[in-house]
């Protein structure tokens, strides 16, 4: 990518991951996430499993194209902003790299430090961002 | 659809809009919405021109199928929820549908009040909702 991202998309603790499904329909999620320069990553958690969670995974395995939106609303609409990002989205069901994953995920969410996803980690190699703002 | 759509849809002030594009790659961005039965309208402003925000309506008019994900974010994740919205979007460049979306959309929002949207509309159709909460 080029330029750096903004200091806020860092400090978000919720972003909105966009992804295709197999049959080409939109499908679109609230994650937690951490960047590792131009990398994002998110855990998943097999836990409830009675909802459909997982479909994130199967989009990605059928079509690796993902676009995250990072963003903030308040009424006062002169505030606004948005940081979309683009990338290519990986599965990491075991190795290195999913461990340094939830490593850096549990260093900024406490909640992952107390209970560790059980689960694969999304890798997203991002290529692309864009900003707005009002 | 069957059910009653929590009132918490209808008292969100945001939504994310996921659409695809006409290369299958998925969009999405943060949208101002409301509801009037199985319809959800989202106003489109064309001000200001230097972002790209009018590609949630080719993607709709290339992919008519769209997903609306509302969410509740906080640090505390045994309060998290989210509801996804599926359906069909249409494009109302003019006419009383357009008119009457507006109308409900500026006894939403008082900003539109302020300052009426003034491209098109975006309806969808909803066919299709999910509920989530942890």
């Amino acid at each position: 990518m080029t330029g750096e991202l903004p200091q806020r998309v860092e400090q978000a603790r919720v972003a909105r991951l966009a992804t295709v499904d197999a049959r080409g329909r939109p499908h679109v999620v609230p994650i937690c996430f951490v960047l590792a320069g131009d990398v994002l990553y998110s855990a998943v958690d097999r836990k409830p499993k009675r909802s459909p969670r997982l479909k994130r995974l199967d989009n990605i395995r059928a079509n690796p194209g993902v676009t995250v939106l990072v963003d903030h609303y308040e009424d006062d609409w002169s505030r606004l902003w948005w940081v979309r990002l683009r990338g290519r989205g990986r599965v990491l069901e075991t190795g290195e790299e999913r461990k340094r994953a939830l490593a850096l995920l549990a260093v900024k969410y406490q909640q992952y430090r107390a209970q560790p996803p059980d689960d694969a980690v999304i890798a997203i190699d991002l290529d692309d961002w864009l900003e707005w703002h009002a």
